[in-house]
C-alpha cells in the first residue's frame, strides 16, 4: 500500500538516485517543546499537551490509516458517477428535487459542529448534496446560458483540482502559466488578432470591468496613483440591452453608474450607432469625457449581436477603446457559418467570452483578450510584490504572469478548456456551435406550428423568446387585462415544472414587454426531442390556465 | 447500461409515477431544417448539411458510446488517485520536476487544432500535465500560503466541479445557498458575532476590495451612482506590512494608490498605533478624508498580528470603518490556544479570511465577513437584474443572494469547506491549528541548535524566517560585502532545490533585509521529520557556497 503516508514511517527512499542525498531522522523520541505542564501516567492529559504529543505523526490520514484518504475519494467519485454524470444527465430523472427553504435545512443538516463524522456519514452527505441540487447536466435543464457535461472538460476540472495550485508563477505553475498562455493565443486567433495579451477572470462581470480599468488607465495613465479624482469625469456606452455587469462595474471602480450612458437599441436588442454617435455628442457637450463603449456580442435576454464594423467606425471617429462583451456569444467565433454575427470583432480593443457558457466547460472560464502588445495589463494592474514576483529568479520572470491580475492567488482556468479542445478538436467545438444554432432553429419553427405559443422574435442567435399563451388567453390579444394576465403565466409554469422537476427554464420581463420564456439551448446534448419535450411540456402544465 | 444517452434513444420513461406525464417524440425522420441544398447520394455532403442531418444524435458521447465517458473519467479520476494523491503526497517523490519553458512547451505539445484526439491521447495528456506541475500536496512543498491535500476539501470539490452551478440564486442552487450562510454563520461566530453578512469572494484581494468598497458606500452611498468624483479625498491605512492587494484594490476601485496612506509597523511587523493616529491626523491636515483602516492578522512574510484592541479604539475614535485582512490567520480563530493573537477582531467592521489557506481546502475559498445587519452588501452591489432576480418567484426571492455581488455567475466555494468540517469537527481543524503552531517552534528550536541559519525573528505564527548562512561566510559578518552575498545564497539554493524536486521554499527581500528564506508550516500532514528535512537539505545544498 503506497498511500501518501506509508512511505513516512520508514526511512525514505532517495528520489533521485546518483545523486547524493542522504535523509536525516529526527533521531529523539516525540518530546513535547512548549508545554509548560507535561501530563504523568493517571492524569488526563491537557488538549494542550496531546496535540503536541502528537505532532510527529500526520493528520491528514483518516483516523490514522492512509489507504481511507483513498477510499473515501473512491467511493465519493464512485457517487458521482451514479448520481451526477449517470443519473442527473439522464432525461428519465428529475432535473431538480424541489424542497421548501426550512424543510432543505432540516434534510440536509447543515449545522458545523466540534464533532467529526464517520467516512459513512460523509458520504451520505455527498448523496444528500447531490440529491438537493439542481442537474444543471440534465438535458431538460434550460435555464442558464449554461448547461451541460463535457466529460473531458470535467476530467480537466477534477485535474486541476487535484492539484489545486495558483496561476501566478512559472515557479508553481509551469505547466498552467505556458498553457494559459496557448489557450489565450488560441482565442485571439479566432477574434482575428496575431499577437495581443489576455487572462483568465472570475467571471464575465470581472472580465468586463478589466477592460473598463485597461481602457481608463491607457488614456488616464495617473489614475492608477493618483485616482479618479484627478481626470476629468469620464463616460462610458453600452446599449439598453447590454449585461448589468457594466452598471456594476462602473459602481465598484468608483465611476458611479451614472457614467454610463444608455445607447438605443433597435427592435431586436442591437445597439444603434447612430443614436451612439449622439450620446458621444451629448456627453461631450455635459463636459464628460468619452473614454470606452461597451458593445455586446449576444445579449443576455434576446441573444442580439450589435453591429461591431459600424460601432468600431464610430469608435475609431472618436478615438474610443471599444470593448466587446462577447461572454455569451463569443463561442460562435468557432463556426463559420455563424461567426458573421461578430464581423468587425477584430476591430475591438478588448473583448470577454465566457468559453464556461456555450461551450460548456465548466463554471468558470472566462476570458479577457486584449489587442494591446504593450503590456499594459502589468501596467495596469502590476503591484510587483517582492516575495512573489522576486527579480532575481533562475527563469525568465516575464512567465509569472501573476502580476497582470488584480488577484492575487488565481485558480486555474486553462485546463479544463484545453482538455476539451485536444479531445473535440476545433471542428468538434464547430459542429456543437452550428448544432445549438441548428436546433433554435428547429424549436422556433416547431413553435410557430402550435396554438398557443408566440415568438417574441425570430432567434438569430440561441436564445429562444417566446409567450406561452394557455387556453383561456387564446384570442383575447388586445383585451384591457390580456398582457397583465399574461405577464402571470411564466411565474405560475416556472413553480409547476420545478416542483414537478420535469425541466427548468427562465423567463422575465424586458422593457415594455411582460413575462416571457426564454429557452437557452447550449447542452450539447440536446436533441430534437428535447426541443419537442419543452413545447409539450408546458402545453400540459398550462392546459387549465 | 443507463448512461446519460442510453435513454435518449428509446420512449422516455416517466420520471414522476403517479403524475400525468406523456413524452412525445417528434415521430418524423431527421431532417434538414436550414441548409437549402441537401447533399444527393454520391456527393461528398458538405459540413453543414452533415452539422444538420446530424442533430438528432446528441453529442455529449464520445465516439457515440455513452458509456465512454463514464470510462474516460474513471480512467482520469485513476490517474488522479495514482499520480497526485499516491505519488504526489510521498516524499519519496519530486516535489517537482522542472524543466525549462521551451522544453516544457515542446513536451506538454500545447497547440489548439481542429482534429481531435483519441481517449489514449487524453489520458496520456492527463499524465503529462501531472508529471510536470508542482505537486502542491507534497510534504516538502513550502513555497507557499497554501499546500497539503485534504481529502474531504477535495472530495467536495470534486462534487462541486460535477454540479457545476452557480451560487446566484435559490432557484439553481438551493443547497449552496443555504450552506453558504451556515458557513459564514460559523466563522462569522468564531470572530465572535452573532449576526452579520457576508459572502465567498474569488479569493483574499477581492475580498478586500469588497471591504474598501462597502467602506466607502455606507459613508457616501451617492458614490455609487455618481462616483468618487462626487466625494471627498478619501484616505484608508494600512501598515508597511500589509498585503499589496490594499494598493492594487485602491487602484481598481479608482482610489488611487496614493490614498493608500502606510503607517509605520515595529520591528515584529506590527502595525504601531500611534502612527495610525498619527497618519489620520496628517490626512485631515492634508484634506483628505479618513474613511478605513486595513489591519492585517497574519502578515504575508512575516506572519504578524496587528494590535487590533488599539487599532479598534483608534477606528472608533475617529469614526473608521476596520476592516481585518485576515486572509492568512483568520483560521486561528479555531485555536483556542493562538485565537488570542486575534484579539479585537470582533470589533471589526470587515473581515476577509482565506480557509484555503491554512485549513488546506483548496484554492478558492475566501470569506468576507461583515457585522452589519442592514443589507449593506445588497445596497452596495445590487442592480436588480430583471432576468435572474424576478421578484414575482413563487418563494422567498430573499434566498437569491446573487446580487450581493459584483460577479454575476459565482462559483460555489462552500461545499469543500462544509465537508471537510463535517469530516473533521472544529475540534480537528482545531488540532490542526495547533499543531502547525507546534512545528513552527520546533523548526524555530532546530534552527538555533545548527550553525548557518539565523532567524530572522522569533515566529509568532506559522512563518518561520531565517536565513542559511553558507560555509564561506559564517562569521563574516559585518564585513563590508556580507550583506550583499548573504542575499545572493537563497535564489542560488531555490535553483538547486527546484532543478533536483527536493523541496520548494520562498524567499525574499525585506525592507532592509536582504533575501531571507520563509518557510511555511501549513500542510497538515508535515511532521518533525519534514522540518529536519529542510533543514538537512538546506545544509546539504548550500554546503560548498
Amino acid at each position: 500500500m503506497a498511500g501518501p503516508l506509508a512511505s513516512r514511517q520508514k526511512p525514505e527512499r532517495q528520489f533521485a538516485p546518483g545523486q547524493a542525498h542522504t535523509c536525516v531522522f529526527s533521531e529523539s523520541p516525540p518530546k513535547l517543546i512548549v508545554s509548560p505542564a507535561s501530563s504523568s501516567l493517571g492524569q488526563k492529559p491537557e488538549l494542550k499537551d496531546l496535540i503536541l504529543m502528537a505532532d510527529s505523526k500526520p493528520l491528514l490520514s483518516l483516523d490514522g490509516d492512509p489507504a481511507a484518504a483513498e477510499a473515501l475519494l473512491q467511493d465519493v467519485f464512485g457517487i458521482v458517477v451514479d448520481e451526477v454524470i449517470r443519473k442527473g444527465t439522464s432525461a428519465s430523472e428529475k432535473v431538480c428535487e424541489w424542497k421548501e427553504p426550512e424543510e432543505l435545512k432540516q434534510l440536509l443538516d447543515l449545522e458545523l459542529r466540534s464533532e467529526g463524522e464517520s467516512q459513512e456519514q460523509i458520504l451520505e452527505r455527498c448523496r444528500a448534496v447531490i440529491r438537493y441540487s439542481v442537474k444543471t447536466c440534465h438535458p431538460r435543464f434550460f435555464n442558464q446560458l449554461f448547461s451541460g457535461l463535457d466529460p473531458h472538460a470535467l476530467a480537466g476540472r477534477i485535474v486541476t483540482e487535484s492539484l489545486n495550485t495558483s496561476q501566478y508563477t512559472y515557479e508553481i505553475a509551469p505547466v498552467f502559466v505556458l498553457m494559459e498562455e496557448e489557450v489565450l493565443k488560441k482565442l485571439r486567433a479566432l477574434v482575428g488578432w496575431s499577437s495581443g495579451d489576455g487572462v483568465f477572470c472570475p467571471g464575465g462581470s470581472i472580465s468586463n470591468m478589466y477592460a473598463m480599468n485597461l481602457a481608463r488607465y491607457q488614456r488616464y495613465p495617473d489614475c492608477k496613483q493618483r485616482g479618479l479624482r484627478a481626470l476629468p469625469p469620464l463616460a462610458l456606452f453600452t446599449s439598453k440591452e447590454c449585461h448589468y455587469s457594466i452598471k456594476k462595474g462602473a459602481a465598484f471602480l468608483g465611476l458611479g453608474t451614472d457614467s454610463v450612458r444608455i445607447v438605443q437599441a433597435d427592435e431586436r436588442g442591437k445597439m444603434i450607432p447612430e443614436d451612439l454617435e449622439q450620446q458621444i455628442r451629448l456627453a461631450e457637450a455635459e463636459g464628460a469625457v468619452p473614454f470606452l463603449v461597451s458593445a455586446t456580442s449576444g445579449t443576455t435576454v434576446l441573444g442580439a449581436f450589435d453591429p461591431l464594423e459600424a460601432i468600431a467606425d464610430v469608435c475609431q471617429r472618436h478615438g474610443l477603446w471599444l470593448h466587446v462583451d462577447a461572454a455569451w456569444g463569443g463561442s460562435v467565433l468557432l463556426s463559420q457559418t455563424h461567426r458573421h454575427l461578430l464581423d468587425g470583432i477584430q476591430r475591438a480593443d478588448s473583448v470577454a467570452w465566457n468559453p464556461h457558457k456555450l461551450l460548456s466547460v465548466g463554471l468558470q472560464c472566462s476570458a479577457l483578450l486584449l489587442r494591446d502588445t504593450s503590456n499594459l495589463l502589468k501596467r495596469c494592474h502590476g503591484s510587483q510584490a517582492s516575495y512573489l514576483f522576486q527579480q532575481d529568479k533562475f527563469y525568465d520572470v516575464t512567465l509569472d504572469t501573476g502580476d497582470k491580475v488584480v488577484q492575487c492567488g488565481r485558480r486555474v482556468d486553462c485546463l479544463k478548456l484545453w482538455l476539451m479542445w485536444k479531445a473535440q478538436g476545433g471542428q468538434g467545438l464547430e459542429r456543437r456551435v452550428d448544432q445549438a444554432f441548428a436546433l433554435a432553429r428547429y424549436l422556433a419553427e416547431e413553435l410557430k406550428k402550435r396554438e398557443g405559443f408566440e415568438l417574441v422574435m425570430e432567434p438569430e442567435f440561441v436564445n429562444v423568446c417566446f409567450w406561452f399563451v394557455p387556453p383561456s388567453l387564446r384570442g383575447k390579444k388586445g383585451s384591457p387585462d390580456y398582457n397583465e394576465r399574461l405577464a402571470k403565466v411564466a411565474p405560475i409554469l416556472k413553480e409547476s415544472m420545478v416542483k414537478k422537476g420535469s425541466m427548468m427554464i427562465g423567463y422575465q420581463p424586458h422593457g415594455t414587454r411582460g413575462n416571457f420564456f426564454r429557452m437557452v439551448v447550449a447542452n450539447p446534448a440536446l436533441t430534437r426531442v428535447d426541443m419537442d419535450f419543452l413545447l409539450n411540456e408546458l402545453e400540459q402544465l398550462g392546459q387549465d390556465l
